[in-house]
């Protein structure tokens, strides 16, 4: 199979720094389409898996599913695109399209497993995917999706995977006008969460152990915001709420969340804490409560999302580096410092010299 | 208000075992019809109560709460019966009948809580209401079931709790031609459960600790029953049922259970661990299960889980006992020795002489 070496970024080891490297691209077969690279978000997931915190990295991993850019080339058979045209990629490339998942478009639930964007066997050239810190990415077109033209492109990027992971479960538990629905944490998906509640016409409170965070809140669309290290504040929204779309990835108190809902309400995790999390009984028996979980959308739903972000008018906040700048990058996410997202701008690995 | 004095049984605190006792029971307003009780079953709940185990017992208690008996009396107003029917009543004798959940007829969930059968606080006498260990009741015609004229009256006095309990769940969460169902323990919640789900027409793998209930699982109805200890057996069921129903008030490990689970299955737990569950947020998020509670149902679902067994002929598997063996039977049940609810065939009642 013809290949092409191009410019990455990325780590040897789980403690080593990420550095620049060279990777092989594979040349488009009939339905593949070749993209150059303008912007990849970061996403946490880049980080733990740089770091081998989920116990599955094969080394040297190139992170980045948060992928804007143009078409270079596209094979003999492709139908949706043409070169020149914006494109963007996820956080899947391809899956078995033959279990009952793939067949009903739920690529996310593949039986035998997708194949992720990065860290995952590449059956074209052996080896593993290598994600968007890179020049160009060349992906089957069923997995490549339109990038709507009116939206800023690099604030874009993150819709691809913080996007489509709080707008799967917004719109899975049918949030929409007269809905109350809660939103934990004001991250890199609770800022999104938020976006997309409020545009699909649901009463949004916002819950934040940062005082500093509430006008942030507010300006993100939150019609209430509650300091959920006050008692008194969470006491007044017990039994309040249709849905919880909870973004927190560290350990916290379950039942203080699932004691907001209503009878039938669900509180939906997206954040993933490490540890198991504990729940009482009673948090849900009494009020037939669910306590769900929820991952990325199909690539149906994602192209469903850009286009609901381009009628809305919704990208995500974001702080945009140079690939440079990554590692420092991943030390301030450690620390939450960043409003919401980073996006590296992508022409800064063209200046890479070594 | 007129009152009327009959014997009941009951205790006067946690450590005591229960005894006979004087009650009052009112005489018949407009609304309400007078029992006579001729059977009641013994619900794990009761136990819990009479001992306090849940914190809010108000002394004396006379539990009981999965009533069948003949109706003595009517109040002038009742239109649903007639001296000399048939009738049941379960966990619940008001609700406020003004809420949102009250006036979409889902009783069990009255926002200012509804009043138990036992141990809630009696509008009409002032103290605590009293239950089914006693000779009669009285109670509104809307919390008075009809009781079907082909099923044994004593095995259908379980129907009231366990029987409801379990119906509703099956019922919410679309149990029935097609679905692979999971029943999570055999006992008195979990024998009816495998009969209901049978019933209603979907494939049902049974969970059991016990090797020597694997026999009885086959003959309530299971189509496939699993040793839950073996993790060979468990590992061939992961992600292939559609809903598990939770019977099991111990401890036990959620994740395992969660893990059977389809893309977008529930499992609801019934049975009520008195301690936090710890669950895995990677049980939940990559399929997008949930975790749910259940409670009893409405009285309009009791009623047609009632018709229903009627139409299946469905009842409890039963032991029945005198009165007298009362404490004796909460001996045996801590030790879950009875195949499987005791019910109280409480002509004996009326032998008691102090």
């Amino acid at each position: 199979m013809d290949v092409k070496n191009v410019r990455a970024f990325g780590t040897e080891a789980a403690e080593a720094p990420l550095k620049s490297m060279n990777i092989q691209r594979r040349s488009v077969t009939p339905h593949d389409v070749e993209i150059e690279i303008l912007f990849c978000g970061i996403c946490h997931s880049d980080l733990h898996t740089a770091r081998n915190e989920w116990h599955g990295t094969i080394y040297p991993v190139v992170p980045g599913h948060e992928i804007v850019g143009r078409i270079t080339r596209v094979g003999a058979h492709v139908k949706k695109f043409k070169a020149g045209d914006l494109a963007a990629v996820g956080c899947m490339v391809d899956s078995c399209r033959e279990c009952e998942y793939c067949k009903d478009g739920l690529e996310q639930y593949c039986e035998p497993g997708n194949i992720l964007t990065y860290n995952s066997p590449d059956k074209h050239l052996g080896g593993q995917t290598y994600g968007g810190y890179s020049e160009s990415i060349v992906v089957d077109e069923h997995f490549v999706l339109r990038v709507p033209e009116n939206l800023d492109l690099a604030a874009t990027a993150p819709l691809l995977c913080a996007g489509i992971t709080t707008y799967s479960p917004l719109k899975h538990w049918q949030v929409g006008p007269g809905k109350k629905v809660g939103i934990v944490g004001i991250g890199g998906l609770g800022h999104m969460a938020i976006k997309l509640a409020k545009a699909m016409g649901a009463h949004v409170v916002v819950f934040t152990t940062s005082e500093s965070k509430k006008e942030d809140a507010k300006r993100l669309g939150a019609d209430e915001v509650v300091l959920s290290t006050d008692p008194d504040q969470m006491a007044k929204y017990a039994k309040s709420l249709h849905f919880v779309l909870d973004n927190v990835s560290a350990t916290h108190d379950m039942d203080a969340y699932l004691n907001l809902l209503k009878v039938d309400g669900t509180l939906a995790l997206v954040g993933a804490p490490e540890h198991p999390l504990p729940v009482a009984a009673f948090s849900l028996i009494p009020a037939r409560r669910s306590f769900a979980g929820s991952t990325i959308g199909s690539i149906a739903e994602t192209q469903e999302m850009l286009d609901f972000c381009s009628k809305h008018n919704i990208t995500a906040d974001i702080e945009l580096i140079n690939i440079q700048q990554v590692n420092e990058a991943y030390e301030r996410l450690l620390k939450g410092d960043v409003r919401y997202r980073f996006v590296i701008d992508m022409a800064s690995l063209k200046n890479q010299h070594n």
